[in-house]
């Protein structure tokens, strides 16, 4: 594993060292590391990049990293990975992604993630995405998730994209068997001209599933973000989304927020503000010492804590 | 002025007779009546099917009647009117629409709309849409409003659809000068397996221009509904957009509104909800006496009042 690489893992993965856990580390399109447990076991595609990520029914408390970083200019990644969760397992997957431009060329990741939760399954999955280096080509990722929770299912994505990404497209499906709930808390951060477009469609199939989805997004100096939902709602379910953003300077946000119901007994909320931070909030941190910029950042970072 | 006419008049204008006001009558593509006033002058387009309505800078108070009517199938009416609103003028404008079909081919009416405020002037538009009689034949009622409203002007919309109409396809847009505001109140009823559309775009293009959208719906059977909304703040600006909906039997209600901040200063919130009639609401009144389908039916009058 490449220098850039162990910095990237610091960042997108809390990365202390080779974890006592199942692991795979993608870096440029290759494999710096795997290790699979008794209980889970990772295993190369044959037919395309990635690999196949098989979690035993019940399986509990055990977690699983797969970062991926791309650590020079030229680089066009296309990964695909997909998560079998057994029955009644419980486990937390660690996927962050980090990209590195050196150069006047792109570095570019795919990553195309599929979920299968088998009954009664849980999986919290956190994945964090940065940008790094100096060069002048763009860093791009490209996450695209779909997931297939079956009956009482839970999964919660927790995504951050915290800086230095030019361009992102997020593109996230689920499908919800009966009892099954989603919770999706998103957090985008965009700067310069930077542009983020993130796109959900959840599909409320089954008797008495939920979802919960929530986005913070800032768009700073010419930055530009995009955020779709559409939450669809084809049982007696509920759906909640909401989208809170805060546009500074030249910054500008999109909100689309699409609800339907198929049934009568679908109940779909939806919630979107946007605006910039409240004048009365920095004079307060200002009145405490601090300068406008200092009680600009601080409540940005509150708000996408 | 025939027979149906009249009775349509009673519905979607509160007609009492030839009203003292400015006002014109359309009647399956023809003009069944008109009379301008001192300060209201109403013409016939030369180019094309419709009317212009001027109305004096400074006219206070008065009002101008311009409903449409389709009094059997085989009709397809296209009309454009076009509203002058004089600087500092304050008129209320009644534009209902009735089609009744009794035959196997579509009544059909088109009316495109535009309004122009003067600085300082404003509207409260008024508008009931209904479709009657016994026919197979589709009525059908496409509204297009377009609205520039200049420095400080004002324009409030309340239009119902009430019953009868199959189809309906509704397009609004406005663009609002420094400190306009708009003000939108929408209701829509569908059943059986009617189908309605109603789409807005509001560019608060002015600093301090202010929109406030509320819509509310009502589902029964196998109808459906599509809402879609789009607030565009371009300055320092303040916008809401509110829809609820009631779903019953099989109906079907998609909202999609949509936000986008082009200004640091604009401030932009909306909210949805889509869901039945709850529970407790029907028991509550059912222990008055009403029966389930009474309790239903008081319920919806009251949300669409």
């Amino acid at each position: 594993m490449n220098k850039i690489t162990e910095e990237l893992l610091k960042i997108v993965s809390d990365w202390k060292g080779i974890p006592d856990a199942a692991y795979n580390i993608r870096e440029d399109t290759g494999c710096a590391g795997r290790r699979s447990t008794e209980n889970i076991r990772i295993d190369s595609k044959t037919d395309k990049p990635g690999i196949d990520i098989r979690v035993k029914p019940g399986t509990r408390g055990e977690m699983v990293y797969i970062p991926a970083c791309v650590t020079h200019s030229a680089v066009d990644d296309l990964v695909y990975n997909d998560f079998y969760i057994g029955a009644g397992a419980d486990v937390t997957i660690v996927a962050g992604c980090g990209v590195h431009s050196d150069g006047e060329e792109e570095a570019k990741h795919n990553g195309i993630h599929r979920f299968f939760l088998e009954k009664g399954a849980r999986v919290l999955y956190l994945e964090k995405h940065i940008g790094t280096g100096g060069g002048a080509g763009a860093r791009v990722i490209n996450p695209v998730t779909d997931a297939e929770l079956a009956e009482d299912a839970y999964m919660e994505m927790n995504t951050t994209q915290i800086g230095g990404v030019d361009s992102t497209l997020r593109k996230t499906t689920a499908v919800l068997g009966k009892n099954a709930r989603m919770v999706v808390k998103e957090k985008l951060l965009t700067e310069g001209v930077q542009t983020a477009e993130s796109d959900f469609v959840i599909t409320l199939a089954g008797e008495g599933s939920g979802a919960h989805l929530i986005s913070r997004s800032v768009a700073k100096q010419r930055s530009s973000q995009l955020f779709r939902s559409r939450l669809i709602g084809e049982a007696a379910c509920s759906g909640h989304s909401e989208c809170d953003a805060i546009i500074m300077d030249d910054g500008v946000v999109s909100a689309i927020p699409e609800l339907t119901a198929h049934n009568v007994d679908a109940a779909l909320i939806h919630e979107a503000a946007i605006g910039k931070i409240a004048g009365e909030q920095i004079t307060k941190l200002m009145t405490l010492g601090l300068t406008e910029k200092q009680a600009e950042e601080k409540i940005i970072e509150g708000f996408l804590k």
